[in-house]
């Protein structure tokens, strides 16, 4: 029997329509270096998303092939209560000098539970305090945090959470975002007429929230939209007059996919909480990382018959191997100078996308941030799914493109090479010729 | 400065009041090997509890980093959306021969995770059969099934869940249940009793319920406690009545530890979703699995627009390097005949617990499944903190255990030396000598 067709009788493919597969059959992966997937049969294809979004560094990378195998000499994985490691030290002490306000570090395995820890912990904190009223959480209208059941609460998006609203619990979305296309958008610097919208539904919330989620600067899932960085900051103002938290969720935008090590950075705040994930390992190993203040850390801080401890757990918490590539990522990330490089990609993979736009007059509003490109389908018939279209021209061509919906986007390793862009940008254009709409 | 000090300075342990590192500070990790964890200081100290329950096969696994080795030539990780390799489909399939009716497994990160995923799943099926009357689930008092919002809703343990209760939702929780010691106990064979009680609770909720949540046979996190192996066949038969979904969470039980692959053989059921992970890597990586049937597989089989596909996404879905292990691990089970090696470790495991609780009258309720013994400190002050004082002095004799409150247990390697087990049995009697209580 085929391997396809062993795959298909025992395995369930994440965030896919399982029919689909009968048209377009799974890729059969040999190995991966750099910006490329290589397949069974000879074709080299472009990792065009970064393997949802992960592998900043690329595939294979030496010096963090280098880490783990030190590691592995030592030791894979040792609970981490009442146990700690060099490694580890090293990484929570380089990612509290993110932030001058973040001083420890609580880890998981994914971006979900990072974002359910973040939240506990702001709930918690209320009951320690007393100030059981707080008790409600705040989320932008478009968001995506997630998909277990808190993380999918704060996630705007009904394609994901309809099936399962039964067991989500209430959420105010605010609405509408300032929404802009680049930089250069007067938005980016004044948001003040959203702001004036959104200010009334906060201050009615105010009194029961404890805390408000973002992704700061571009939401992902939610098809790779830039908002004002003058939002941010308002938001941050806004909590911090009212005693309420803000937890960032940079799972998508952290450790320098902006051009920045954190997209917090645009708008110059700091959160109370800051998740991270995905590129944290370059995409090797699942880790996740919630940092806090050690406002936030002494408030749980007592005697342990008070009942205040944090006592969360998770198996894999602190797991040696995904931690030491943690560690060596954010070494390469300064080694190799990635967020000046980042700085470089950002004009190019803008102008490329916007050239596609233009030459097939397929695309709207084509918007960037960093490493980040996006822009819509100009779509006619709304039962067309051209994303998928596109996604299938596209890997015949040599590029995994995964469009959000009618979203079509590129989002590569970090460091990928001038070359491959270019031939990226071939790719997709091609593809889009090929699909008629 | 010291690493312990650099430690506290930035990291935020789980599942710990911290302030209690003041007395305990955390131990420093050199090295792993086998059943033994080496300190910096140069002590070398039994890893009692497997760390966290997960590390099956010990440390340092030579086939299991030859397995990690080989993968890491190929690639480490690709998104598994639209694509496949021969490693993962391999797991899968040994995954699908652990039950006739599991043919479909679903990969994610984390045991809550899977947890989640298999009540999505459960609901989802209901929205896609227009059942939208079952929305609720049930699960067995004291019950552990994570600390995600969704899988803590469904974990009937105060310590865990108070705190966040705002965010919860309603769970009816079974009680009371059949506890046993040993498999010889009456109780084992016939619940009966238990059952008439039961069944009235469920009767009342059969109509609006999609589905029960078990740990089977053992509760962990609930106190290493046995159930009536008839309960089991007796919620098998009355949810196939009632059509409702039994979810086997097999995350601490599965891959060996009670002395069968899974728990659930031992009450000859199937269950409709199967949750595995710790033990599926042997702890080396964060990978869990959910196993479920083609019948449900094939409900959200459909053409894309009918709007039933399953969304949900994980990033690091089937990551290579974890299913590597993973495969690996089922390898050894079975070269090393991993089951029946447990078979042997079970009566001395509950001979030594047993000649411990004899000899130094401080224990209570000794109970035992494969490699799993347990039993009750007889605690007079309730304000003393019995297990941590025991839990601190094992570490200084050469022992990691830790106790779950006032229960002490071993949980080590299914691989445990004999010699090193004798070693664990004489530092546990003297480490509750060393307590007064």
């Amino acid at each position: 029997m085929s391997l396809i067709q062993r795959d298909l009788n025992c395995l369930w493919h994440p965030c896919a329509q399982m029919k689909d597969y009968e048209v377009f059959k799974p890729l059969i992966i040999k190995r991966a270096r750099g910006s490329i997937i290589e397949l069974s049969d000879g074709r080299k294809i472009i990792d065009a998303i970064a393997s949802w979004w992960c592998k900043s560094l690329g595939h294979n990378h030496p010096q963090l092939k280098k880490a783990l195998l030190q590691q592995l000499d030592k030791f894979e994985h040792v609970l981490l209560a009442n146990t700690t490691y060099e490694t580890i030290v090293q990484l929570s002490e380089k990612l509290t000098a993110l932030m001058p306000s973040l001083k420890k570090v609580f880890y998981a395995s994914d971006g979900s539970s990072a974002v359910e820890i973040a939240m506990k912990m702001s709930l918690h904190t209320r009951q320690i305090k007393g100030e059981t009223n707080r008790k409600k959480f705040i989320a932008l209208s478009n968001s995506y945090h997630g998909e277990t059941i808190g993380a999918l609460s704060v996630s705007d998006m009904g394609l994901y959470r309809d099936p399962y609203k039964e067991l989500l619990f209430d959420v105010a979305f605010l609405a509408p975002l300032p929404y802009v296309l680049t930089r250069n958008d007067p938005l980016w610097g004044n948001c003040q007429q959203h702001w004036d919208i959104l200010k009334k539904q906060l201050d009615l919330l105010a009194h029961e929230t404890t805390a408000i989620l973002v992704e700061p600067i571009v939401q992902g899932a939610g098809g790779m939209r830039l908002y004002s960085q003058d939002l941010l900051k308002r938001l941050r103002d806004w909590t911090k007059q009212h005693g309420i938290h803000l937890i960032a969720d940079e799972i998508m935008t952290g450790i320098g996919r902006t051009g920045k090590m954190l997209a917090c950075e645009y708008a110059n705040i700091e959160p109370d909480f800051l998740c991270l994930a995905k590129g944290l390992t370059s995409g090797w190993l699942p880790l996740s990382a919630v940092l806090t203040s050690d406002e936030i850390y002494y408030l749980f801080y007592d005697e342990y018959d008070t009942g205040k401890a944090f006592l969360h757990s998770h198996t894999h918490c602190g797991n040696a191997l995904a931690v030491s590539i943690a560690l060596a990522t954010l070494q390469v990330m300064e080694q190799e100078h990635i967020c000046r490089y980042v700085s470089e990609l950002e004009p190019l993979m803008f102008r490329y996308m916007s050239e596609i736009a233009e030459h097939t007059g397929k695309l709207e509003n084509v918007r960037s941030m960093g490493a980040i490109v996006a822009a819509d389908f100009i779509v006619r018939d709304p039962q067309q799914r051209v994303g998928f279209e596109v996604y299938k021209s596209a890997v015949k061509l040599g590029a995994l493109l995964r469009p959000l919906g009618n979203t079509i986007y590129w989002f590569p390793p970090l460091n990928i090479e001038f070359s491959t862009l270019q031939e990226l940008k071939e790719i997709t254009q091609k593809s889009i010729e090929m699909v008629k709409f």
